[in-house]
């Protein structure tokens, strides 16, 4: 039963959450959403959030972002985003290929922009009149892909920018709990300037699910329609509901983000034993970059799997999730600082 | 705990699939279907479906057609496709959508077109020159939405007619075990002349998840990108994969199709003796068309539920499923009888 | 210097209209419609049609036409549109293409498509409810395909339907002057009842341009983007727009379509003493359609050309011009006279 | 009848090609391209271009652009450029929109960019796998938007490493015929290493009209279509024809070209006795790049218009045409020269 710090898509799903799915799975029910069930986890959603929602379920992650520019974008518009967001390099161009606009990407400083950039690439873009496109939306993840977390006053200003300048705000949160636990605030809080949330369900312990959330309940126009269109309406809503009714009981997402957070926690203090692991960024949720060796990385890849965090070399990344346990760390840093002294010696 | 016969897809998930699923929640695994589960439930499949194929997992029937036309149309390219068609009428235009292409409806006989249709439409459509489309796919469903099936012969024509026309064939199996079972034939056989299949999961006691099976391996070309930019790439892939595997062990898929068949025998033969409820269409697999008085059928309609097939009133639809009992159908009929006698009366 | 009846784009340019032509090239304007000329021509034909309208020049009516419905539908939206329009059957599938969005098709008579046949096709597909798109245009074109025209009546019910079911009215207008003259209206009064509309200029004599008119004002949003976008924006605009103004100086519009529908009731006179050839359709503008024994056909497009219409047999179009002479018609009536009684005797 | 430096497009027809079009408006011909004129014209370009191609015409140059990426690429695949192209900074996103598919731009060197800077963007998307895009298309522009030439040796190694990953190679040449002269070789010798090109038309002296040149014959499959679908298709082709009949009629498209070249290194030599007016890149062509102080430049605009060269303030685009002449130029270096005196007082 090996766990690796891969990513928090390599674990399975959360003892709480199976319990929920088997236990769903009774009888027969209304299909496509027209369930209780679905009623009850849209209603828990709503009351988390603490501001008016629409909320709908899609299957992943990539088409809760995508369809989010769908909603609200036509293809004369554009998104100002940082060139590291998941839309830009991990999604085959879906959010451009749904809605046929254009993506501004701006140089992020380790997964974070500012109101500046922002501001700057809107009026760059703008400059060029009826040969450009119209920037209509910023998207940024939150926490961003590299593990890092706006604070509540960056998303606020983050927000003026957008409204002055006639933009919508998108948050890729498919690790939004590990924010929110970063930042010790609710998810009420966290929330309170956002236009549109993709709000993560896989990372944190779901078996599959994510949900749509739209604060600015104009852009849900049509939005029963889009999803269905868009390849995301899943006759048995039942089971995507029950597992979000899970997520949502108790705070189990704040259970599971916790122990992801407080593992990572524990790994960097253990690691930076290790003087050839150097971190690449600061570290506030449940991933980290480090820089390693090549050949030493080879090493330690092979007491736990983790990846090169793209094409650039000696960058890795290492996730921890939900199920990582303090043995799986301490295992893992105990064995790397051995191998790193035996590395030096070579 | 009810049931009713509304669709396929309100029925949970069966009991060996879930099992499946529990079992498979251990420890961590390649993310992406790169997991020993997928690569197994791959290698059922291509052995079931007895010649060469590439198959990629996929969350729902729509996104398996859809995808099924994005792998091998181009813009200028057309669907010829019957009228019934779920592609047509229930999703949105999503193939359309996502193809840029444009579909040519044929006008069908309980769900199914002839080979001289899809000749004509293509003639036709072909005599615009570059003002037109170049037809280059047919898409029809087995078994059919209106529960028909085409023979081994038939499909062995279309696909001729298909051939000889630069066509490529493409079959929306959501419900081909029923075909199967109807046809008494091994799916090998039912495979024979298809080019790409939607092979469904869903309605045949899965949670979520279908499969996209290329028979011609070429369209499969570049296909990993595309499911990924098409919403379709699930992170936590064993859990498709461990259902699929479920699916064809033991040939569980014959035994659901077959109880959801035999289950609609009994209804059809229990509904004969009610002298307003009239069969507009030959039943053969696990779906029933019905003309029933609208003020009647509501009151059928309060003792289990099922839905007007469409616009057109007095026509309605019962499905049944691979949970639906004896007990079930005969309650069912018995009630039914009872109101029809009453009804009559008034 | 042959002339035929195969189309009204067979014809080069009328006169004034190459004389504005070769005016308007001195000296350097601005690019993109930004000089003197342009704003006077958008000027005119603001005034021609008497109400408040944005009007944008482009290439062609295809991507007028295609403009128009990218302007005003989402992908989840539908148009609603007889299965005779040039949209379905001759511009390979543009506008779907363009706007990801679905065509739903009603069986014309004679090219026209009456409120009741709106009203069933919207609610038909709107009984889908979110799995179906939401019907919000209806595009007709006036002349018909056909040749026919709708009166300012028909028109005017047109619109009251789509505003009570929550449509937008778009008329294809490529030959729109036609119906004009062969209402004898003003334009004014024949834009009374519309939303948005391709201004026809090619097939009156233009050498290439056509213009979009948005009454609805806020359906023109962003629309310079979009065409740009669209492949539209032509860079030496000042050759566009010194066209529209000759057309629309003196009404030579209305000379021009007088002269090419007189021609056709001469031509339509002429050919009603050949007892094998028989009018299919009423003969309204500068189309007209007959039925043909083939082989008579053969020998009659060898005097002046003309085409088949469509796929189906023995149904044949000519069409007249700005600049048909009455010498063109009465030779191809002689000519076809003698024919007629020569091919009944073998 | 001024004539300013702000672009190409700024100017009218070239004589030749104005009598080309009076002479062709003679009765009616074949129309989309089936006439005499259209055949004589692709094979004059055919001919001169020296090698087989199929050879297409469209309206404008952002359509030859977005149709020559539409022609070759499915959504899945992506363009390298560099991030001063046409296609990226001026076309609203037309080719991302028309293809699904996404740009991955690269740093320009005053509008150029290396194999090596092609390789490694085709490297690093490509290390992503699945979840990016497959590079299949390179995409530059000759000369630049910074005026600046390619020699023939770079554009066989650019080939040549497309070649090595898998890519084809398209070429921008709104302005390739400045880039001929300005390397004194053959139309022939500078096609040699392009798959396709955009082979311009408005900016030499045309009205309307560029011509879609496929070398790589295969990509020209359905192409007639696309055009259509891609709102390209003239129908009275005889005017776009007979423009491009004169253009290669006695190389008329070198003597424009060699005009507007010779008449931009005039501008640069007479500039260059002003102090504050600094050339900020190599100038090789029709177009000339300068950093001047904004309040002197609104000075200079007063005399004969250019353009700011994007956002960034200061760097201000001058462009000689085909129909600038010495009295243009040297007119306006006289005042300018005065103006910079006066203005360095101040």
């Amino acid at each position: 039963m090996a766990r690796f710090f891969t990513s928090d898509n390599a674990s399975g799903v959360c003892p709480e959450v199976m319990n929920a799915l088997v236990a769903a799975n009774i009888g027969h029910t209304g299909a496509y959403g027209n369930d209780a069930m679905t009623h009850e986890a849209v209603d828990m959603i709503k009351k988390a959030v603490g501001k008016p929602a629409e909320v709908f379920f899609v299957y992943n992650g990539t088409a809760a972002n995508t369809l989010a520019c769908k909603a609200v974008l036509r293809s004369i518009d554009s998104i100002i985003c940082p060139d590291s967001a998941h839309i830009v390099t991990n999604e085959v161009g879906a959010p451009v290929n749904a809605t046929g606009s254009r993506m501004i990407t701006v140089t992020s400083t380790h997964g974070k922009i500012t109101p500046e950039q922002i501001r700057k690439a809107s009026q760059d873009e703008s400059w060029w009149g009826m040969h450009a496109t119209r920037p209509r939306l910023v998207s940024i993840s939150q926490s961003t892909e590299w593990g890092t977390v706006y604070s509540l006053n960056e998303l606020a200003d983050i927000k003026a920018t957008c409204t002055e300048l006639g933009m919508l705000l998108h948050v890729d949160g498919c690790r939004i709990y590990n924010a929110v636990v970063a930042l010790d605030c609710s998810l009420t809080e966290m929330c309170e300037h956002i236009d549109i949330l993709s709000l993560g369900g896989t990372k944190n312990g779901l078996m599959f699910g994510e949900a749509l959330v739209f604060f600015n309940t104009e852009a849900a126009d049509g939005f029963l329609h889009l999803r269905k269109q868009g390849l995301q309406l899943h006759s048995k809503m039942r089971f995507i509901s029950a597992q979000f009714k899970a997520l949502f009981t108790d705070e189990l997402w704040k259970k599971n983000a916790s122990q992801a957070n407080r593992m990572m926690n524990l790994l960097v203090e253990g690691l930076s034993e290790c003087p050839d692991i150097e971190l690449v960024c600061p570290v506030q949720t449940n991933q980290a970059f480090f820089s390693i060796p090549t050949d030493f990385a080879v090493q330690l890849q092979a007491v736990k799997d983790f990846y090169q965090n793209g094409p650039q070399p000696d960058v890795y990344r290492m996730v921890t999730s939900f199920d990582t346990t303090e043995e799986d760390v301490s295992f893992f840093v105990r064995e790397v600082i051995a191998l790193n002294e035996q590395w030096r010696k070579v």
